[in-house]
């Protein structure tokens, strides 16, 4: 390897462990706990080091985002995109996002943290959440009319009211878990889960009970 | 009145004024950001004022987190309380719960956005969070036996698993509401309600059917 690609990979290397440091302290104390000095303190590196990595905190928060999100990526969409796309893919991805924050070793789900934190606080990062989280509904979106064309849900199911409960069954499953210890609530939400798509199945064909029928 | 009443009068009025102001700080940049000198500077009272009344940062952060439950309870679940038990006064829960920022000119619920900033951060704020918000599902969990008892849910409902799907449909309309802007929001949380009791109704009575059955 040439000097010049060492020191590039060297540089990769130590702006991987800054975002790592800096996503273990979104998900304790809020993006809005992320600075240059705190970050500095917690790695080890200088200040300028840092800034040298990172140019300003905003854009240092919002490069925690992004890793956030590229962990998302990883541990949900990826994973399901190998599972038939239709019902058992909607269900994967389902499962993964319940599951994500506890597989990444991480304390909540860090896009979940941001969304409360900036939901009233105007400026890039608010925007950059809504902008991921719109992201994330449109690919949800995507998942559950898969499924509709598949057949394993109605033709009449409204894909968007449909995310919307199935992300409400993820963010009382990340509050039962995180505030109140309930050991149970990955099953609740996923209980959720298969009542609403119970609730979408398309009735039974017809055409299994006519021969019985035509039997008589 | 006697001038030691008066002086009571005014001190519980200038203490109701101070919450005022520091549920409405706690909306905009949480319960973190409530410090005895901001809330000086809002009010425009002087700083030993404030702690008079108050006594320490954490005695008024958890006086705020008690106002806040106090205009919960208030804004939904005395109105409810008119509402004939049951399912009637369940869904009146719900739709209050649903509104209720909106209507006491909250941005968001200081309770929802305590949940997130305290999930993780252990302390006596934590701890007052959740025990709150334990009661709060101990209550709806009584308002969903009711209507199991009346008979308009199915008598093998399981009122907490009911409790936690109605709880993600709030979450979700708070997220969407606040984060992305989305005015259908509310609609979606009753539609999400309203689906959550057809999965709980129980089967029609074969009573009813009998004596058309008998008719023939």
């Amino acid at each position: 390897m040439s000097p010049q690609a060492l020191k590039a990979t060297k540089g990769e290397e130590t702006r991987a462990q800054i975002l790592d440091a800096a996503v273990m302290q979104a998900g304790r104390g809020g993006f809005e706990s992320i600075t240059i000095g705190s970050l500095a303190e917690r790695t080890g590196l200088s200040k300028s080091g840092l800034f040298a990595h990172f140019g300003s905190r905003k854009d240092l928060q919002i490069a925690v985002l992004d890793e956030a999100a590229r962990r998302f990526t990883q541990a949900v969409f990826l994973p399901a995109m190998k599972v038939p796309r239709g019902l058992a893919r909607l269900r994967a991805i389902f499962q993964g996002w319940v599951a994500w924050p506890e597989h990444g070793k991480l304390r909540g789900c860090p896009m979940q943290g941001a969304s409360a934190e900036y939901d009233d606080l105007p400026g890039p990062m608010r925007t950059a959440v809504a902008e991921r989280q719109r992201q994330l509904a449109g690919e949800l979106v995507k998942a559950v009319t898969m499924a509709v064309d598949s057949g394993e849900l109605r033709d009449d199911t409204d894909a968007r009211q449909f995310v919307f409960e199935m992300t409400g069954f993820v963010l009382a499953c990340y509050t039962s878990q995180r505030l109140l210890g309930d050991a149970g609530a990955q099953a609740r939400a996923l209980a959720g889960f298969e009542r609403l798509v119970d609730h979408h199945r398309p009735p039974a064909p017809k055409t299994a009970t006519r021969p019985a029928a035509a039997r008589r």
